[in-house]
């Protein structure tokens, strides 16, 4: 490849703008976890100025010629898939208009401050107008990008979190899984009840010093196989996973009365993290050397939390762990029974972070199912709140008409702007559970490793069949090179049959 | 002013310019506080990657163009000393050509990797090569910069570092000092002595445990005036302050063996913080915003450190403090003067960076006397071990002819390229003294603050003369309408007598 040629002149591009994304991403961990609250407006502006010259440099015209001319280049294998994505993100990013953004901006400045305040009162009819506001430009934004992407408008806001991602697809899995899930959660929760009456939740032994509950977090992420030497792990108010993939920075928080919440948290967030640290490190700086999407990174940290830190096998290899970095009084006369109790605990809630993993994706197929009406014109702003509490009704038999608080305005994501993003939680746990099915038919000592507290082999199967193909292929076609299959809830479904029915 | 106006476009690029420092100002303190060893490779190369976009940012043909532009239209006053500055940076950017940039990089480059490799065995013979050729570069950069500042070639050099600051003003000064210092170092020495066998030294009572120690820093940081809103405290290997204006990141470094080093550590640390927490914020992003030279910088390092900090009246009121925090036993029965025994204990050493105020400026004008030789082509670089020895007989009695690693290999500057810098640190401690008469002129009740640690009279004097000032104006015209001298050495040398004699 000559230092003149079209693809040369984006591979010199991409690495400065890694340079800058290398720093937006420690500003942004240092925000969170360093920064004195005095250090904020002059730290917005430099992040704001550093989004406009990353922005100007990503769309400016000539690279438009660039990837034209690189596409008549003779290119090798990496770089024909590396110029497919810079295709990719270089059409995501300029099929909006300068106009259009700046006016989005404006609407979602206003209406994540509006919710911020009204949020803690629930006052949905004051947060209406500027609901209605972000909900009008979202439709704005899925019109522009289908014209551009030749997608249906829905499709065309998933497209920028998990490409390859279509209603198409989704619709008869997230239905199939809603079906199972209204008679599956009913179920699990009475079998609870049956184990709880026979063998009562045992309490914790509290207070748990927050320095040995951190030692027993970097215990359990390294025997996980997180590398310290590109990492590390510190405490913010929301825990996150974020830097860049040869220097991870994850963080926690921890309350003395309590260590599960936290400890699994860690282990959530090592997920994506291990993801990061093992992309593919000779093209970090293009785009096709990212993580794949939203649903691929949170099927990654649900591998990690779900299938590995809350099954049993994993609880028999890390009690005696527990004992030896809490205090033998921790978890004083537990057997494992007891610990299972503890991270197998399901119940119907309101609110969509605090769910378990029964619960959570009827949280997240409520989310789908508004956010797409209201996207494709089916649905008013207005109208929200009332198809919310049908659907809480129906699902979980909860309502939430008289509690905009705890209904549709607990959440970030729609108040700041992000429509199709929900789905991608609960693709993740579907996608997680399969990963684990086809790495039990390829590994099948799979279990008898975690009862071990041996991770090498689960590892290197993630690394070779999702970490190190990166972006190579659309999420959809990564899944299907993955496990050989489809997209398909079954192995989700069976996951939760076996953990919560036998 | 019009946002057409060529000052615009300059107040424009200094927004963008200042977001870059941001970013690379917290990554280097990110770098020294936080990252883990596996992060360095990427982080150097985001790193230089940024500095390349500054630099062709800062110096792009149209800047110059703006320049001459702005230099036309009409200004407010502060307009008018912005361009100023403007001016004065890009010519200093922009006086070196590419060609020669580069080959200096690789010049210093493998000069200072030689050096860290070298260093501990003293290996001059090794080192030589590489050395004579950062003093070849280094007397090239000088008769460039000279030629476009219309400057002899050391004082080009310094300019970069103090602007202002002169040979001609610098020469007699430090020659009045040296002669001082001569005959006062063996005077002071002998009176410690008689001192100490009057009253032996008290041992410290250690261990000092780190968390105390640091609390015992925040106490004595806060008290002196740091704002915590707006800047923190943390550990790194080398101690420093940086980050921004609006968000201060100062370092220390903990050992339980003793207490004081680091606490005088941080105080001197503080003294910079205080400095760049106070510069006029409304323009920070212009080069007129930022603090006026490393010698300004350090005369507020060392106010803090030497003038207050190490004070007697300092003490009284510290010396309670020192007890609630580390406990009673720390200086259990200890009296002032056994503190300060220890704060003004001087002796005769051979590194500078270990030195005391009274022997400092010695192994300071004896870097300055032979840079200045070897940029004027006085001395060869091979013939600097004999230069040094012969400097450090004359003024300290020791002497380093077979010690080069405590020699002229204990110090990173030359072997980074660094020549004309060094001066600053004497200049630092002489303002320091001079701004300390200056402020006890004004204001009588200075040292009787410090007993009652109120240091918000010190702070008011030093804002106002100094911190608010920020680059509007060159270092010794900056020095002059503080104190209303020129620099002399006469109120350092009282200092001295006052606290070393009496």
């Amino acid at each position: 490849m000559s230092a003149n040629s079209a693809f040369s002149k984006l591979d010199a591009l991409s690495r400065r703008l890694e340079a800058i994304e290398h720093a937006q991403s420690m500003l942004g961990v240092d925000e969170a976890v360093m920064m004195p609250v005095g250090g904020g407006e002059k730290r917005a502006e430099a992040m704001a100025t550093l989004a406009g010259m990353y922005h100007e440099m990503a769309t400016a015209p000539q690279v438009g010629d660039w990837l034209a001319d690189a596409e008549a280049e003779p290119l090798e294998e990496i770089q024909a898939l590396a110029l497919r994505e810079f295709r990719r993100v270089y059409t995501n990013m300029t099929c909006l208009s300068a106009e259009f953004v700046s006016r989005q901006v404006n609407a979602r400045i206003r209406s994540e401050q509006l919710w911020r305040e009204l949020r803690p009162t629930g006052d949905w009819k004051t947060f209406l107008p500027a609901f209605e506001g972000i909900v009008a430009t979202a439709r704005e934004e899925a019109l522009l990008r289908a014209d551009v992407l030749g997608l249906t408008p829905y499709d065309a806001m998933m497209e920028q979190y998990d490409p390859g991602n279509r209603v198409a697809d989704i619709d008869p899995v997230f239905a199939g899984l809603k079906t199972f899930l209204k008679g599956f959660v009913p179920e699990a929760l009475a079998h609870q009840q049956e184990r709880l009456a026979r063998r009562p939740l045992k309490p914790l032994n509290a207070p748990f010093p927050i320095d040995r509950q951190k030692a027993l977090g970097l215990v359990m992420m390294e025997a996980i196989g997180f590398n310290f030497d590109h990492g590390r792990l510190d405490v913010s108010h929301h825990p996150f996973c974020g830097g860049v993939p040869t220097d991870i920075r994850m963080t926690t928080r921890y309350t003395e009365g309590e260590f599960l919440t936290s400890l699994m948290g860690t282990l959530h967030e090592t997920g994506h993290g291990l993801y990061e640290q093992n992309l593919p490190h000779e093209w970090t700086h293009w785009p096709v050397g990212r993580a794949r999407g939203m649903a691929m990174h949170e099927s990654q940290s649900l591998f990690v939390e779900k299938q590995i830190a809350r099954s049993a096998e994993f609880w028999e290899w890390a009690m005696p762990h527990v004992r030896e970095t809490l205090g033998e009084e921790a978890i004083a006369g537990w057997e494992l029974d007891d610990v299972l109790a503890h991270v197998h605990f399901i119940e119907r809630g309101l609110i969509r972070v605090d769910a378990d993993e029964a619960t959570y994706p009827l949280h997240v197929i409520l989310r789908y199912e508004i956010e797409k009406d209201l996207i494709e014109g089916r649905l008013a702003a207005r109208d929200v709140p009332e198809a919310w509490d049908a659907c809480m009704r129906e699902y979980l038999g909860l309502s939430t008409i008289d509690n905009m608080k705890d209904g549709p305005m607990q959440d970030v994501h729609w108040p700041s702007g992000a429509l199709g993003y929900f789905p991608s939680y609960t693709l993740g746990a579907i996608i997680a559970a399969q990963l684990w099915a086809a790495i039990e038919r390829d590994h099948p000592a799979a279990r008898d490793d975690m009862r071990h507290g041996r991770f090498v082999a689960l590892n290197d199967w993630r690394r070779d069949k999702v970490w190190c193909e990166a972006s190579k292929y659309s999420t959809p076609e990564l899944l299907r090179r993955a496990t050989g299959e489809a997209l398909s809830a079954k192995h989700f479904e069976e996951h939760l049959r076996q953990r919560y029915l036998a």
